[in-house]
């Protein structure tokens, strides 16, 4: 199908920032086909009208748990020990199939909602967060959850599992795979050179969690001498591409080691300060041309998938904590929650509005107090704006958002089966 | 009118606590006159469904410059002195009467479209503010700014309009007033004592920034040998009821002076954070039971008047600084954004939801991804909610805001003055 976004106001990359300005786009297909002007004999299904709307390349969240929507404010002022170990770990254990579907959706219900796109997720069962995932026609970057110890069979049943997902799912032209070793302290480290290799030889990029907490700092300093990052180092996975999640306890010489292997950091501001893992060193990474991605993580730990809230806090915590009014600009947050993720993610042509790429955009009603006086809209979109506002939504040329409102999946349905999980594990409320 | 909130979900106070269970609720004019079961004879004019919704006392925004409205998003992600030199009081200068009136009308627009129903405010012009709020229909408690030197004619002129300014709107049902020298970097150590005599004289609360930035405890500390806080003991401003915004940079021992004398906070987490200021020590504060509020500050230094966003930072920026994540909890934070507001703003009979209470209420449609599956409900108002999903809001018992519109104000006539004024002062956008 053929669409045309009719004087609207778009925000358009233009030599490395953005401007906002009243144009025309059209999407051909799957692809924008043009700014400004038409493609020759350009021939729209549907004009979208664009005053007081606001037009922009889809959120990529880079780093999730979508099936964990389940959790969302079940666990919410413990202690960590109690979140894990009473509130999560034995909860997981009672989830099957049919809840990590739903719940799954559910995430993609709120992240298309929002303005979200593409996301990368971690899960833990095997072909049921795909299929949700392709049922609900957004584009993802799957890893399979995997642990391990050396060649124990445990760890290399998990692998054989997630290249049996990565093969049923090949043919899909929205997903793309990783290979996801949890973390250094649920791999050891003969396990992660079995997992890099098996990258390396199939050219897939590693998606693991990192420093997320000080306790896992202070752990491979203790077991390594190394730090979590200089660990990963010696262990040969930084040749692979790879994407960490949080990455809050970075040292300066952590960073420098991600600057020189271009490892891609998916950090999570709101889950590192709710489970009170702290602040990632952002300013710094930007500072070092690290490449800065940011997701929610799972739904557990945040309790949301909405990426505005990620914008909103990745571009106010670092101005405070860094007493420097100028860190983290607007535009390096959009940055960040675009452009930035589809590079980490390894996703082709996506995370700017430009000819070429795909049609993955969002229509925003501005016409919210919120939004008025009309000044800056590209900082409106990190400081003001709440991310309820989107009206559409586009992946791959489709229109998933319609007028508020999902066009492939069913939230009546996703309410009434994600309810039934919660009462099964957390009893009724 | 009488309104009936038909099997809702409602968030109760309980034993200091909250709970949130389906009941009925009843309102017979102003005041909330019945939960559970209804007063004698009662009659609702109008019944409001329950059913998936839920209904909350107003939040109060305890302290806001909301004229400030047409700054948004014109001074974003720049250093200190440019924000406040360059960008806002040059401007501020070219605002006028209609100005004020059309930006405060806004900021009252974006308050009550997210549930706030009482706000605490300092303005820069006599009357236009109070006339603005009245005309919405909001509780508010009105300081006009006052800056001056001993008995210097600039400062003794700006006491006298503030006394004029209350004596006209003494009739207003909806108004309180607080006397509101600016801070101790703008008033000279007579001319508080001055004001602080004139308020104890009226049986009138201070309103005052207080250590907002390192610079100005850093300058107390230099100029006086004393913090902030321990200055403005020293001058006798804590013998009259007290509310502090900001209050940043507070030491250990002015928080224990803010215990002695019962100062009230009025904290703002988004704009300290925005600004650059920090992170004021709100666990600690609540530790040493100070009465806390939270508020949004002015929307050239926040971007936003809704109150949700700054509950959510409230929630969990002291568990990631702290390194504590049961610091500052859900029900902690509810508390700082409605009873605690009413105690520090010293409005009679507001903050909760109780029988005998004033109407002031919100109804939000949780029908919504971001709510699914049910589990806390009050912990999914600050870690979740987005302050967008509100359709009801009562103010004194009057439906202010009515399936999302508001009922008093003139919304597209908001948007084209508040929009002339920003082509005014910021130029052509």
């Amino acid at each position: 199908m053929n669409y045309h976004f009719k004087n609207i106001l778009a925000i358009i990359p233009k030599h490395g920032k953005y401007e906002v300005r009243k144009t025309n786009v059209y999407v051909t297909d799957d692809i924008i086909s043009g700014i400004d002007t038409p493609p020759e004999n350009f021939k729209a299904d549907r004009v979208f009208e664009g005053e007081n709307k606001l037009l922009s390349t889809g959120l990529i969240n880079a780093h999730n748990h979508a099936y964990m929507s389940v959790f969302r404010n079940s666990a919410d002022d413990v202690i960590f020990e109690e979140w894990l170990f009473k509130k999560i770990l034995p909860k997981e254990d009672m989830l099957d199939d049919e809840d990590i579907y739903w719940g799954t959706q559910l995430s993609c219900l709120e992240m298309l909602k929002s303005g979200t796109t593409t996301f990368l997720d971690m899960h833990i069962t095997k072909n049921v967060v795909p299929r949700a995932v392709t049922d609900a026609g957004m584009r993802a970057v799957i890893s399979k959850g995997i642990v391990g110890e050396g060649r124990a069979e445990y760890g290399m049943k998990r692998l054989s599992d997630a290249k049996e997902e990565m093969e049923n799912f090949r043919d899909d032209p929205l997903l793309t795979f990783m290979f996801g070793p949890h973390a250094i302290y649920t791999c050891d480290g003969e396990y992660l050179k079995i997992v890099s290799e098996e990258a390396k030889k199939m050219g897939l990029p590693i998606h693991i969690h990192l420093d997320e907490s000080p306790v896992e700092h202070k752990e491979a300093l203790e077991k390594y001498g190394k730090t979590p990052t200089e660990y990963l180092e010696s262990l040969g996975v930084f040749e692979n591409k790879t994407i960490c999640a949080h990455c809050v306890q970075l040292t300066d010489s952590d960073i420098d080691i991600f600057a020189k292997y271009n490892v891609n950091v998916g950090a999570n501001p709101v889950s590192n300060l709710k489970l009170a893992n702290g602040i990632a060193p952002i300013k710094k990474m930007l500072d070092k041309n690290v490449n800065v991605a940011i997701g929610t993580d799972g739904p557990g730990s945040n309790n949301g998938q909405n990426m505005f809230r990620e914008m909103n806090f990745n571009a106010l915590i670092h101005k405070g904590v860094n007493h420097d009014p100028v860190a983290v600009s607007a535009s390096d947050t959009y940055k960040c929650a675009t452009v930035n993720g589809a590079k980490a993610l390894d996703v082709a042509n996506c995370g700017e509005l430009k000819i070429g790429n795909k049609a993955d955009l969002f229509v925003m009603d501005i016409h919210q107090p919120q939004f008025y006086p009309r000044t800056d809209l590209l900082a409106a979109l990190c400081y003001s704006a709440r991310g309820t506002e989107i009206e559409t939504v586009l992946v791959d040329g489709k229109i998933l958002i319609d007028k508020g409102e999902p066009t492939t999946l069913d939230t009546e349905k996703i309410y009434y089966y994600t309810a039934k999980t919660a009462e099964k594990i957390h009893g009724k409320n």
